[in-house]
């Protein structure tokens, strides 16, 4: 895959498609082949793939000999100097359900923490040959489609809003009631997207991204994407997003505000 | 794309991808792009597209110019000659809800119906260059990991097997307790699927399908490529699923009947 041929402030943008190729090359071997699961958890359903490891991997060994001053946190290895100006936050497959079945709404999350703050990220899925980008200020895609800015879209109330989540599996049973009303006020919902969702939030698909007990490497690397292209990205009370748990992220900020007097209950 | 390189006892397998072409062209145009969108039902939400209907009038000119004694059975325009031999079943957005919000997992539905059964059939995704294809003897895919045999894979009981169904609010109160008992006994269960799910079956990344409220459209053309991958598709009476309703795919025969026991009192 060529450089993305959009100018970033940031200086690190760059190596944002160096990491992805790494990634890539290490993880797709194992998309739609026979691979063993291990169980993460001894209770409830938790696959780490081959893949996964291996995908982590790459994106360490690069960023140790490219900036071995910086800081790494991932999901499937230990952190590393966390404590640095600046730390790469990874997940290699986000998704893992949807990479288990085939599915190719899964992507590998890279996202930089600058000073305590996300500043840039990269969703990139191989299958497809797509990446979503953005350094906070501006996000682009590159993929079957060319290359495009991304830009959310306007969206002033929940009745014209189109909301995305995982699964309402995930949510506990206060979140879940919090979720079911904003569900039943809103034009459509969609369910089964992982980091997908928050990409079309920002390509103006989609409204709204709404999810709960994430991780902060489910999404570090989203909020440069989001806010790049326009939309916000809190918690579920307002808060820095960048610890991961309660999640909201939207494309117009006045429908931020109504879903966040909405799930204020449950915050 | 290239013709499927797969050799098949149907004299009609090359015109599958024709078709495919003919509505790619006229449907990818209008895939992440704005465009408007009728209401088709006065109440509920059910999204017909300018893309909808541009690809299956692409699909009905090319039929009729090939094939006149051909019938054709679509979503968006009336029947034709349904007593013919042959008659074309197609649908050319399966899953609007994912193609409206950006999402790969829409895709076009090319069937063939060949005295009343399901003969051969095609779901092609044009954003990602995929094609699944089959014949109910044997059945293939084109795509990004180049071209491959479809197989569906072992599954010897609930407790291993990963099901899809598009959502859970597709089903009647009857229906979701049954699927609802089902859900509670499987590995695996993942929404949002549309069509994409029935590859996925017969491409051995998933064991079972679970919906109703299905048209012809919805199903003809998955028939074969499931068949002829080795799995099954019927209703949940264990008719023919030609007509659509409630339909049960699987990729295990041993899991079908499985399905059939548990669905069979809202069957």
């Amino acid at each position: 895959m060529t450089k993305l041929p959009v100018a970033s402030s940031s200086e690190f943008a760059p190596f944002l498609d160096r990491l992805a190729d790494a990634a890539s090359k290490a993880i797709m071997p194992h998309f739609r082949q026979g691979f063993a699961i291990d169980n993460k958890w001894e209770t409830g359903f938790d696959p780490v793939t081959v893949a996964d490891r291996n995908g982590e991997t790459a994106m360490r060994a690069l960023i140790n000999e490219t900036y071995p001053e910086h800081g790494i946190l991932g999901e499937e290895h230990g952190p590393e100097n966390l404590d640095a100006e600046h730390v790469w936050v990874l997940d290699p497959i986000d998704g893992t359900r949807a990479f288990i079945t085939g599915l190719p709404t899964w992507g590998t999350l890279i996202g930089l923490r600058t000073r305590g703050t996300a500043s840039l990220g990269m969703m990139v899925q191989p299958y497809i040959g797509e990446r979503f980008a953005g350094d906070c200020q501006a996000a682009w895609y590159h993929g079957p489609l060319g290359t495009r800015p991304l830009q959310t879209r306007p969206c002033a109330g929940l009745r014209e809003a189109t909301i995305f989540t995982t699964t309402p599996a995930l949510f506990t049973d206060g979140e879940r009631g919090a979720f079911d009303r904003v569900e039943a006020s809103v034009r459509l919902s969609r369910y089964g997207t992982d980091c997908y969702a928050y990409c079309m939030v920002a390509a103006g698909h989609g409204d709204a991204v709404i999810e709960s007990g994430l991780q902060a490497y489910d999404i570090v690397a989203l909020v440069p994407i989001i806010e790049g292209a326009g939309g916000v990205v809190t918690t579920w009370t307002g808060g820095s997003p960048c610890d991961g748990g309660q999640i909201l992220a939207s494309g117009d900020p006045r429908l931020h505000e109504t879903l966040l007097r909405e799930l204020a209950r449950q915050a």
